[in-house]
């Protein structure tokens, strides 16, 4: 039996119009390094975005799904695009400019933008690229920077400013579907092209509703909400979206991204939350150790892209009364999927123990842990499996690209059944928090059992002989995979023999788990953001170059 | 283009499975009367549910789309039949057990309920009524009470814990279309037959989202949530499903509903939020004047169904620490349409002055002031019309019935655009506040500009001379409909003429708003609830009952 009720679409056009009306008030407060942050209303965010879009379909012909991309900071003219774009049925595609140039340009031609939104400031980057993107049609520059650099390609050249001049305050938002894509992003894997997330009206709204609830993010009207992260990065983890459908004001960083002019933009503004990952918060710890910097308006910062060090959130907390969230998500999750507040009634070393954790799932996200044997592991804190998840924004597929009929539905990221394969290898508690100790990819295979390599490698780094070690999957004729392990001495560290490392590490998990194959190497290869290349090293493993013992 | 994100219904089963699972230690508190009262977890109230599930199926043959109906207090059973009866894919469907027992018949026929589930204690209230209700072919009895008053009925009688007795902890829970009916509840008008509201199991899942944003009753698993609003109240404002959602344990009064017994399970077991309507808050009150109770474990409680006195509101904030919040809604908009925080920065005065208005839109529903002469008004927070509302929650139409292959659709109720008509007028604040300030039916419309009535009453009542005012529409040949001013004198007062109190309101309103006719009457004529009965007084005057004098 049909219900009765009304069949209205949840569409970002409707965020548009209930922040530009309820919320007018509200602002985008953009840092511009200067003695005064730049303050736009939602009620002229309001107006502006409807110049836009006036301005994409009248002058620049951009039609429903068309692809318009944006590479730009944080600021309130990005906001316009979130918001005039998706709400006039063309689809957002936020460019990461941190990207290497052939990645941007493998990106751009695959989701085949036919205009592109670009703050001044980044021309020396885009011009460059622009006689390798045959799609793009139109560049509109936003703000300062010299715009020679423009000269001779064969995009239209526009000015953000002079493009909205003089066109109309409201635009008559068409009533999209709401399973029409709203906005898309690339994620840069470690291997293999970029994939693309088409995120729908559907799924951008309630992610917004759900980040507004109280037990994740909980914004209303009373705050300040800060992105650090950057707005090419999961939609800014909402946020945007998120304040202007709570009527939260927003601090945007611009380009400001340095620990010092954030430490001043937030003691000048006094945001309430914010976003970043763990690095830049680091970053600004250092600096407050430095230079004095009141950040107490914070009541919570989400941080999430990265597990954060318990250090860094003791700090925060101890010496600056701000504390730090974690949150669990990717850029196929939209990306919110665990926020890590303590349950009622914890406090102390037991609260310590949930806020460590990714955090605890809402109803919206549904999850499962795919042990190796096919089944699906208890939620019993203690039994491993590889995180799948199911829920109304999470990705079902990848976006094919311009030129192809289907989306992309890899298996080792989609299951038959339609859930999505995170990568991520964790427990769940029996109380829904969820905890991940690896990347599937870095886990040992062994007999039908998973071996955390993570684990190992904790337990090997706090003997004190030993500086750095990195534990492998390697192949075994017997269980299939077993761990090699690899370590880096302590320079003038006693001598130590595998055996006495054995031994240690013995004391500390269960004897399966103890790793037979064996060899000291001068350093642990790492990757160009840092991380342990254990590719490289189960490559030379399997050429024999390390000189493994067996013991 | 059509997004890549996975297409995952929003079904009331989706708020089951999660509350069962991640939140198993939440709980279902019932008041018993006794010292200790009664509870049971999330996790047994998700296997009973399955259980009663599969008793409905197996032995009570109910299928898809049947309507089951509910005659029960608020308790952990009732939980239970809000939770199973949708999750299967039928309808639940709540009965006020205060209605007029003709009524009950009435809308048990129209919705041709199959099963119905009955607290023990309501049997005598139910038992004459069965013989005048073909379509019930069960009755399951919940809890204590007289089973022989079902003796010789036509329906099987059933004892809802036998019928759960052995029956499986888990069900297969149908993925349900999110446009499917999930429950349903009659509306009372005051005139015509009562009307059905049938809910989707969409609107069930996002009205709960927007009950547990920060903007609006923002509970979290750290809240004891207690609905004093009876579950066959617009599904207790959502409370129940909300709470299952965020993981809030509730605390159910049971039939316990006097204002002792309120008090006393408000110390005992300290729940965090409530929702009620004023007239108990009001009760609550004045036993708290008598006996002492400590009920500020309740950091906010949402006033709703009608306006809530400004002296209630103070008086529960200074005397007891516990902060009242106007909510405005109605069975048609599932209920949450506004709730009255005031803004950022607003304090002393000015907040009081936002939360004496029935508060702040969210962006789920979107309002209009429909004027009389057909345009909508500015909100201006001066100018009045209509209120008209759309939304994801909102109805498009009532429920027609079980013979009826039509939704009912009246003019009066449903603008040809699709709008919910609410019938109650007032004003919006250019941020988005809603100020109620009569019923349509009972506005002046004078010549294209709309008198309140309740305004001029409430002027005319503060003078000290007049006891009661009661202001209604009488047609007028230049004008259409004018204002007659009948007044009831307070004994012993000093003579007044009309003269006077047309110059008394003159102070107070516009000249064109002032009443050419005026009646001194003995007394307002009142409905069984005790509201001014206008109908009595306009038909007194159009039969020339009353002694009207022209000025």
């Amino acid at each position: 039996m049909l219900s009765t009720m009304q069949d209205v679409p949840l569409t970002v056009s409707r965020i548009l119009a209930h922040g530009e009306r309820v919320h007018g008030a509200a602002e985008t407060i953009t840092w511009t390094g200067g003695p005064e942050p730049h303050r736009r209303t939602f009620a002229e965010t309001g107006a502006r975005s409807a110049r836009l879009a006036h301005a994409l379909r009248d002058e620049l012909g951009v039609r429903e799904s068309d692809v318009v991309g944006t590479l730009m900071w944080n600021n309130a003219e990005h906001v316009e695009a979130y918001l005039a774009i998706p709400s006039m049925g063309a689809v957002l595609h936020t460019l990461n400019l941190r990207l290497p140039p052939e990645q941007l340009v493998w990106i751009v031609n695959h989701a085949a933008d036919r205009v592109l939104l670009v703050n001044g400031t980044l021309l020396p980057l885009l011009a460059p690229l622009l006689p390798k993107l045959p799609t793009v049609e139109h560049v509109v520059v936003v703000g300062p920077g010299d715009r020679t650099v423009l000269e001779g390609a064969s995009a239209r050249a526009h000015d953000y400013e002079e493009l909205l001049a003089g066109r109309p305050d409201t635009y008559d938002w068409p009533e999209t579907d709401e399973r029409q894509a709203a906005a898309l992003c690339y994620t840069s894997g470690t291997t293999g092209d970029p994939k693309g997330v088409l995120f729908s009206h559907r799924s951008v709204y309630l992610h917004a509703m759900q980040v507004n609830s109280a037990e994740s993010f909980a914004l209303t009207s009373a705050d300040i909400a800060m992105p650090v992260v950057p707005m090419f990065h999961v939609n800014a983890w909402g946020l945007p979206h998120a304040s202007f459908m709570a009527g939260a004001s927003m601090l945007m960083t611009d380009r400001f991204l340095q620990p010092a002019p954030i430490a001043e933009m937030i003691e000048a503004v006094r945001p309430t939350i914010a976003g970043a990952v763990p690095t830049i918060w680091q970053g600004l710890l250092a600096e407050l150790e430095q230079n004095k910097r009141d950040v107490s308006s914070l009541s919570r910062v989400i941080i999430g892209g990265s597990a954060c060090p318990p250090s860094l959130m003791r700090a925060f907390e101890e010496r600056h009364g701000v504390t730090l969230v974690h949150a669990w998500g990717m850029t196929e999750t939209s990306p919110l999927g665990t926020v890590s507040y303590p349950p009622a009634g914890a406090s102390g070393d037991e609260a310590w123990a949930y806020r460590l954790t990714q955090g605890r799932l809402p109803a919206s996200v549904e999850a499962r842990l795919a042990a190796p044997d096919g089944s699906f592991a208890p939620w019993d804190g203690a039994t491993a499996g590889e995180l799948e998840v199911r829920g109304p924004w999470i990705a079902a597929a990848y976006y094919g690209g311009a030129d192809a009929d289907e989306p992309l539905r890899p298996e080792d990221k989609f299951s038959p059944d339609g859930w999505l394969r995170t990568g991520d290898v964790g427990t769940i508690s029996p109380d829904g928090y969820l905890t991940l100790t690896d990347r599937a990819k870095d886990v040992i295979k062994s007999g039908g059992e998973w071996i955390s390599s993570q684990e190992l490698e904790n337990h090997l780094m706090a003997h004190p002989a030993v500086a750095e070690a990195a534990v492998v999957a390697v192949p075994d004729e017997k269980w299939g995979e077993r761990p090699l392990a690899t370590v880096v001495l302590r320079e003038g560290a006693a001598d130590v023999g595998y055996e006495e490392l054995r031994t240690f590490l013995g004391e500390r998990v269960a004897r399966w788990q103890l790793p037979e194959r064996w060899a000291v190497i001068p350093a642990v290869p790492k990757t160009s953001v840092g991380k342990f290349d254990k590719k490289v090293l189960r490559a030379r493993y399997a050429s024999g170059e390390l000189d493994v013992t067996r013991l």
